[in-house]
């Protein structure tokens, strides 16, 4: 496999062409943002940890039967992805109120939710990644109806299966963000990176009374370094896929 | 029937008890408020014209079939309604993208929606009626899955019959909010005020390239006058309900 063109350079990853038209070339860089990008730093190590995160991650939903667009981790930084065709949604499940969403509704962040919520942000940095609907998915061309029927199911069957990995680690998985799109076989696949980025990931063990934020919140919200928490997801997460016996390159 | 306490005061109507506990006695006032409540005017002859416009689509909605909390006009500014255990939701049916729409997804104002888009806002002051959807409503329990699927129904099927209405009159329905309850019998019912406040109503006969507003964006806009468009509304349904030998009280 032969890295080609840079295609685009996104907030934390830099994708390549390469001489298979299917398969992209990712590199997760060191590169955090927040606050709709208006804050920004270098992080050294953490494109090394994302890159090892969402590996083990994907490996461990498709070992529990999740189509995802993981091909293999090629280096510390770089992974082989199928080339999707994107939906350009961010697709939010949360099972615990947090950040925005408290925020949005005056709810202390925390609560429990009595139901696990599906929102969908039409992604777009130039509207500022506005909160829609499906009828405004659908309306707006963004995909069809049926692709989301298709997309509900698979982020509510995700929800299922990785709060149950996160569990297994001690760690609360209070919300998290994916992506999906269309694979080169037609398939709707999960997409882009499963990280600490991307999900609110809470400390089962913390004390009592306080929150034990394992995730990017640390960053956002000045509470300290994001290195040591996301060492410890990925050793977790490693120690887990392991005892299961399951391979995570 | 008996005017007893006044129970609110909202930013258009007055609500009052009467000797009967499932009856309400409501008064449209002139206030003219938009913005969120930032701009707030005093309009003569408002609150006689939609306590009139919303007793002719009443009446005609329910003479296709549509139950609402319409009991009957008693005044001039006055009608009486069952008293409805509501939602707190603003349910909005758009047709054709405007307003906050298409401001949020960055669409030119008059584009026509491949197909009607259902949305809610969860009405509170204080959250400045933000965006949900329903698995945040059932969450946050303003109601549950069931009723929102009847809500929904019912919100679908009042576009339709809304849009064929106004069509009749040489009038476009953009967009246009409802309220919806369970009334004392524990049905859904539609409830609240249908009104050139609540719908965005674009002259059909308009010259091209131009918009013939006869809403309430004349005066969020300032674009103009709100009294003679509310004006010939009224004129033009109160002759399509003649001809169509309804009765209008
Ligand atoms: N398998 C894939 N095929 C094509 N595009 C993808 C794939 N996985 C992720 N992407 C897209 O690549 C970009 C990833 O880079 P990232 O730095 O996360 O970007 P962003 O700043 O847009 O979130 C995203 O726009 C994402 O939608
Ligand atoms: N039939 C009804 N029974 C009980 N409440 C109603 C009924 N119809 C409307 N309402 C409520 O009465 C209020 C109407 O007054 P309005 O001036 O429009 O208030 P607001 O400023 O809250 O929109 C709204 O809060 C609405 O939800
Ligand atoms: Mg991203
Ligand atoms: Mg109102």
């Amino acid at each position: 496999m032969e890295k080609l063109d840079m295609l685009y350079r996104g907030k934390a990853k830099e994708l390549y062409s390469t001489d298979d038209p299917d398969v992209l070339w990712v590199k997760y860089m060191d590169q955090a943002t927040a606050g709709d990008g208006a804050k920004k730093a270098q992080i050294q190590g953490k494109g090394i940890l994302n890159n090892r995160i969402t590996t083990v991650l994907f490996r461990l939903l498709e070992a529990e039967g999740v189509k995802t667009h993981f091909i293999r981790r090629i280096s510390d930084t770089e992974q082989l992805n199928e080339k999707i065709s994107m939906f350009p949604l961010e697709i939010i499940m949360r099972n615990t109120a947090a950040g925005s969403f408290a925020k949005r509704y005056g709810i202390e962040e925390g609560t429990a939710l009595k139901r696990p919520i599906l929102e969908f942000c039409y992604k777009s940095d130039e509207l500022h990644d506005p909160f829609i609907n499906i009828d405004g998915i659908v309306a707006l061309g963004l995909a069809t109806e049926e692709q989301m029927a298709e997309v509900s199911r698979q982020a509510r069957d995700i929800n299922d299966k990785l709060t149950s990995i996160f569990d297994r680690i001690g760690v609360k998985l209070v919300d998290f963000k994916i992506e999906e799109g269309v694979n080169p076989q037609g398939q709707i696949v999960l997409a882009d990176e499963i990280t600490p980025d991307t999900c609110r990931l809470w400390d089962a063990n913390a004390k009592t009374g306080t929150v034990g934020h394992l995730d990017k919140d640390l960053f956002r919200r000045d509470l300290g370094d994001i290195i040591p928490a996301y060492e410890e997801i990925y050793d977790r997460l490693a120690a887990l896929a392991d005892r299961e016996g399951i391979a995570v390159e």
